[in-house]
Order: structure tokens, then C-alpha cells, then sequence
């Protein structure tokens, strides 16, 4: 899908027809082609004390060709403000994050970056003033995220012990294009289980893995197909019968294999892990997409309805698991990620069913994200939680709803399917191996949540 | 202050007013008066399998005086319905709770009570399954807040292993008056470290209790001042000296002292502690409720501005936390309460400081709580987050603002400081030894957040 609303609203018609409504019109947000570069400009680059991570993320620029500065300039655009706070010991040494990024947000380019890292709040044990200090930064950047105009986005990276080593994806993904739509956002990175694996290539860090994606007939699966297949996987794209023809349009384009399948038949997971590993050799990715929604208010919300919600949406997910995440099913270092919603975070009227399977997800990626044995075996399992995502789906909802659903939040408009599919793409990279347990919402930093 | 915001809008004026603007009016919220009844009517209570905390909830009801009921009415109203799903094994078990609260709703009395208990899902290891089922009840809570309207709310109850004793307090608090504007809010109960110590009336929970409420003055602070003065408390009233007039007034209506102190002074913890054991006998409760803002877009707040905030509402806290939490000085059993706020959870646009210093408390409340030292001594630490609070400062906002911020929570109207003050009385109890680490916001369930 290309970004139609913002071509329209920048079009003459459009343009004349947002300023009548009074309607800002949204930027055209940074997205990311292959082989363009990772960031337009130069990167400003700080912290505190000896500011470790950022050191780090000097030397991933460095590799880049894109030059990074200590001060902000006196005139001219800086691509990106990384502020790392990993090494703060107190309250008080946030005046180097205030320091470094208040007078560099005037300078920040379009589509600009502000990057926060830091060190676990949760890690700081029962230490007070430490604990105070790293947690504020979810304050402060969640705040400059609403502040930033101009497709800028601000987000936070907080590192565990052992997990310094396993930030290049994770800063390559929220520096470059593919988080144009993920915004306030905090993430934590940890040790990976099984050792990182550095891609040969960043513009195919999928190369040679085998994914699977449910549901990819068309939307935001369809879209997750394209993406995973750009970044140079195989992909097995899995729908109903009943989608066959336009699951096959989606396989043939991207040279992958279709599977028919109803992901609440009991063998679901085991003829996900047979097709992939007959036909393709192995299976690496399975991005868990399919899901329905039976909205109606509880009070009216029977059996049938609660019970069809949560087995195509939760209880399949949790059977096809066990098969998948079975040893010898997916590969070691593989990767499992399910799709989330806003509405498991904050609950939706008339949306029980739904925000109960959602947030159940969360739930078991939580749990799977502590799993010794996975964390051994280098699995990583997360969650993505779109937003006001722009879809066949949300272009039903009337005008007024939808031009609101799609406006509040800091980036003014609704996201695209490739947001949510990059962010699925980050996750599925075994340099991502120090990310699991996490639910990232693709969602411009919706206003709404709980 | 009385609720003259609702009286207003519930007048002859106020509904032509109301009704041209097109704005629902909202409805009286039922709030908590000393010797009324903990509800008006019957509760249905149920739950999955053999419900265990249901069996604690009906003998509370019993000591009440409160009909209760297995089955929905056919005709008539419910005061509340109390679902306990604690014993469920997987999400399908999840039709328990539909069963039960769905048909019911349309049977829900006026600022009626839908209160969920379950089991942990952080203690649900790294089992998916029963992860997950733990886990989706937020979302169904969540999204039942949204759905239900004349001012009745839903909120769950988390309860650890070893909590099922601990959970009276907090089961009182949410059906009762007392949690009118506590909305889609998670609550964990867990053991209590040193002990439960249910109260000798629960209409006086405080007796014998000395408080310390900084901020005392004015606004949320007095009303703090004034409720835990009514549960029994004697209450230590401390604001700057240039409030001196206001603190008397606070102090004197409510028989307790007055104590003129910066909290940023060095010594202020200990004049704290001192003030309260030298005058009173003992240190019981502190409400550090003390804050400011200084407001301005993070681009253009320079280091004073960014110093004073964070100063004021968390380095002066954590300060003087360390002489309030040293050994003999708050007593074992006692209770920290930290005004945190909306701003730290979400960060919000032109208070980075302001979220700052908020998002900092959640991190030192979250550390404090999982003070094993503080919890063998019985010590708990929580946090209250208001959301839209009527007070002399929001009455400063420009009419259509401060009308969208009181208006977007699922109450559709602002709180009252009475309500912050009856969840920080809540936490001050004994009886809810079990209650710490929390964060709870006051906000009506607000759509905004994080």
C-alpha cells in the first residue's frame, strides 16, 4: 500500500480540503528503501559520563559513512540526537539528557531521531535513587515524543547487564526509516541466549531463513510477507481455504509457498513446522497475524462469539506454540512474533473478546520472553501492537471516526501496513537475539492507552 | 470541595448549557460517607471452578449485611458483581467470567461495582497458557470499564500467592464509595510482610495513626489532610512558610499540627521524623503530595527550570525517604504514599521535567516495593497517579480544554481531590499490608496513557 492519505492530503484538492476542516496536514514520514542510507545528515552524539553505549553506536555510524558531532551545531539540521544515560547513578545526572537534547530538538531534521539509552529500571533492585533516575527517562522521552513535530520521533532502548553487546539492531531499526511509525516507545535489550549473529548484510539480514506468516492474504500480512521477503527470507504464506486465490497472488509475488490452512485446526502448528522444513529445509520465522474481530458490547457478547474470538485469535496461537516451539521444530535462534493490539493494552468498548485474546498474547509472550530454555536455545518471542494502521479494514470506518482515530497521536496520522511489518522484520533479525518479551506498539505514540 | 462541577451541569442552566453543546451530562458519582453502607443492593458473586476469593468476598458482604447471589436477577438491580477467576487453568476458562459479568451488566445499579479477581501472570512463569489467561483479564476489565456508563466502574484485582489473606481492604475500597473515580485499574495483592492487621472499626481504619501530608495547604493536599483526619488519623499538616495562613487553617480544622518546612531543606526527613515522634508519639504515614510544575517545551527549559522540578517532587523525596525509612524511625507496619502522575506514565507535552520527577517516583515506589528489608519491617510504598482533578489549578484552564480533559475518561466527568485522598487512605491502612510497589491512577479510566 502506498502512503495514499498523505499523498492526498498533500495534494492541491487535499490541501484545500485539510485546511477548511482546519486540519494540520501530516508530513510525509522517512521510510526505508533498501540501500538508501541509514539516516540523512549528521548525528549528534552524547550522555553522561563516559556514556559506554554511545560509543558503540559511534562505531555503527562510523561503518555508515554518517558523521557524528559531540556539540550541536550553531546552524545547519542534525539526522539524530543519541543520548546514552546508561551510566547515570542518580536524578540529579539527568541535566546531561536535558543538556544534550533540549537545544538539539530546534536543529532536528524532518523525520528526525531522538534516542535514548539506558539502563534497566527493573535491574536497579531495591536501590531507590537508582531506580528514580533510570525510570525517569521514560518520562522525559515520552514528553519530547510529544513535543517533536515534523515526523520526529523519540525513543528509549534500555539495556540490561550483558545486552551492551546486542544494541546494533536495535538502534539500526529505530535510527533508520523502518520505525517511521514507532514512537515513544520503550524497549528493552538483554544477553542473547545463543550468541548474536551479525547479518552478512543489513539490507538482507534475513537471507537464508525460512518464515512463515499467518493470515497473509492481505492487510498488514500480506504487507509482513513483502517485507520479511524483501529483507531476503522465504516466506510460506498462511491462509484459509477460503483466501486461497488472493494468498496465492501474495506467495507467487514474492517467490514464496502458500499454505491453506485454518490455524484453529488442532495439527495447525505441526503442518506449519512439516511444510516449512520439507519444502523450504528448515523454519526460522512465524509471525502469528491471523486474527478476527466479533465486536459487540459484553452485555450483549454470547457464548459463540467470546469463544470464536479467542480460539482464532489466543487459543491457536498457544496450541501451534507448543508445536513450533517443540525441539527440533523451529531452529535454534529462531523467532516467533504475534500481533498484539492496542486494545489488549487499554481495553476497547464493545471489544472484550478482542482485548482479552490481545492481551493474552502479551501475556504469553511475557512468559515465553523468561523462558530458560528458549533463552538457551536463543528463541525470541515478542509482540507487536498496532495502532490506527491505514487498511482495507479502517478505510470502512465512517470519515469523521476514522480522521480521528488516525489524528491523535504525535505524528498526526495513521500508520501503514509496512510500519507494523518492519517492526516485525527487526524482531525476526537474529541480531536481535537480546530482544525478547517485548510488546512495541507501531501506533505514531497514539494518545490513547491505559 | 463539594462536586459543584456535576451540581452545575445537573441544574436547570447547566442541562440548556449542556444539551446546546451537545455534551452528555454526567452523573453523580456515589462517594463514601462515614456509617453509610459499603453498597446499596445485592451482589452477584462467581467466579470459575470452586472461586476462592469469592468465599472471602461473601464473608465480608456477610459481616455487612449484604444480600448475595450465584445467579443474575431476572428483574431488579445489582450493586455489584464480584467475578473470581483465580483458579483458571487456560484462557478457555475465560467463558466463566462472560458468562457471569456479561449478562449481568444490563442489570448494574447506578455507579455499580464490577470487581474481577485473578491470579498473577508474573507468577505464572514461563507457562504460556496459563500466562495468558491471567494476562487477558486486564483486557476485558479494561475494556468493560469503557463499556459501562451512570457511573459504575471495573477494576482487578491481582493476588499473589500468599495475598488471599491480604485482600479485605481493597475489596471494601473498590465496591465501596471510596474508589468513585478509580476506573480500568490493576491492582496486585500480596502477602503481607509483617503481618495483617485488620482494623477495630472499618469506619476509623486510621486511629491512633500519625500522618505527615507535605502540600498540605491547599487543593489535593488539604483534602489528604481532611480524609485521613476523618479515618482517624492525627495528621501532621507541613507546607512551605510563605502557605502559613492556608497550613493553619488545614491544620487547625482538622486538630492536628501544622509544620512550616521546605521539603528541599537537607533536613527535612529528619525534622519530619522528629516533628511527628516528639509531638504525636509516632511516625505512621507519610503522603509526600508536595509538587510543582514549571512548565515549557523541553527545547526551551533551561538547567534552573529543569533542577527546581525534579528538586522539589523527586530528589527531595528520595531524600527525605532516606530518614523516614531508617530504622526507628517510621514505624514497622507503617505506609509511604508518592503522588505521581498522569505525566510519568505518559510523558506529556512541555513537562519533561514535571514527567521526569513523576516517572522517577513510579521507579523509586517500584524499587521500594521490592525492598526485601522494608517488607519483613511491614513498610509499603505505593503511588497515586490523578488524572483530571477539579481543583483551583485545573479551574485555571481555558474552558473548552479543561471540558476535553474532564470529559475523555470513561466517568465523563473530572475527579475530586477527595478521590485522590480516599485511594492514599486506602493505602494507609494497615489492613493493606499487602498492597505495595503499586501505582494507581485516579483518572476516571482515561483514555490517555502510555
Amino acid at each position: 500500500m502506498t502512503d495514499t492519505y498523505s499523498q492526498f492530503v498533500n495534494s492541491p484538492l487535499g490541501k484545500q480540503v485539510a485546511s477548511r476542516l482546519g486540519i494540520p496536514r501530516p508530513v510525509r514520514l522517512r521510510r526505508y528503501t533498501p540501500g538508501g542510507a541509514l539516516l540523512e545528515g549528521s548525528v549528534l552524539l552524547g550522555g553522561y559520563g563516559d556514556a559506554p553505549l554511545a560509543k558503540r553506536v559511534r562505531a555503527v555510524l562510523d561503518a555508515e559513512g554518517i558523521a557524528t558531532a559531540t556539540e550541536p551545531p550553531t546552524d545547519g539540521r542534525v539526522a539524530a540526537v543519541v543520548a546514552d544515560l546508561s551510566a547515570m547513578t542518580g536524578p540529579a545526572d539527568l541535566e546531561a539528557l536535558r543538556a544534550l537534547v533540549g537545544p538539539a530538538l530546534k536543529r532536528l531534521a524532518p523525520s528526525g531521531r531522538v534516542l535514548v539509552l539506558g539502563a534497566s529500571p527493573e535491574q536497579a533492585g531495591a536501590d531507590p535513587v537508582l531506580a528514580a533516575a533510570r525510570r525517569a527517562l521514560e518520562g522525559v522521552v515520552r514528553s519530547i515524543g510529544k513535543e517533536l513535530r515534523a515526523g520526529a520521533t523519540a525513543n528509549l532502548v534500555l539495556v540490561e547487564d550483558g545486552g551492551e553487546e546486542e544494541i546494533e539492531s536495535t538502534v539500526r531499526f529505530f535510527l533508520s526509516g523502518r520505525s517511521a511509525y514507532v514512537d515513544g516507545q520503550v524497549v528493552t535489550v538483554g544477553p542473547a541466549g545463543a550468541g548474536r549473529r551479525t547479518p552478512q548484510s543489513w539490507v538482507a539480514p534475513l537471507a537464508g531463513k525460512v518464515a512463515v506468516v499467518t493470515g497473509a492474504a492481505r492487510g498488514i500480512g500480506a504487507s509482513i510477507a513483502d517485507t520479511l521477503t524483501r529483507d531476503g527470507a522465504t516466506v510460506v504464506c498462511l491462509d484459509v481455504p477460503a483466501a486461497g486465490d488472493a494468498l496465492a497472488v501474495v506467495a507467487n509475488r514474492n517467490g514464496g509457498s502458500a499454505l491453506q490452512l485454518d490455524v484453529t485446526s488442532p495439527d495447525a502448528g505441526a503442518r506449519i513446522v512439516e511444510h516449512a522444513r520439507t519444502r523450504h529445509g528448515s523454519l526460522d520465522v512465524v509471525v502469528h497475524n491471523a486474527g478476527i474481530t466479533r465486536d459487540k458490547l459484553l452485555a450483549n457478547t454470547d457464548a459463540a462469539r467470546w469463544q470464536q474470538v479467542l480460539d482464532v485469535n489466543l487459543l491457536s496461537v498457544l496450541r501451534m506454540n507448543e508445536a513450533i516451539l517443540a525441539p527440533g521444530a523451529l531452529s535454534d535462534g529462531g523467532h516467533v512474533v504475534v500481533l498484539s493490539s492496542m486494545s489488549g493494552i487499554a481495553g476497547n468498548r464493545g471489544q472484550s473478546n478482542y482485548a482479552a485474546s490481545k492481551a493474552g498474547l502479551i501475556g504469553a509472550v511475557h512468559a515465553l520472553g523468561r523462558d530458560e530454555d528458549l533463552r538457551a536455545r536463543g528463541i525470541t518471542v515478542n509482540a507487536v501492537a498496532p495502532g490506527f494502521i491505514e487498511t482495507e479494514m479502517t478505510g470502512r470506518i465512517p470519515l469523521a471516526t476514522r480522521e480521528m482515530g488516525r489524528r491523535i497521536n504525535s505524528l498526526a496520522q495513521g500508520g501503514l501496513p509496512v510500519d507494523v511489518a518492519e517492526t516485525i522484520a527487526w524482531f525476526a533479525q537474529d541480531a536481535s537475539a537480546g530482544v525478547t518479551g517485548q510488546v512495541v506498539r507501531v501506533c505514531g505514540q497514539s494518545m490513547l492507552g491505559a
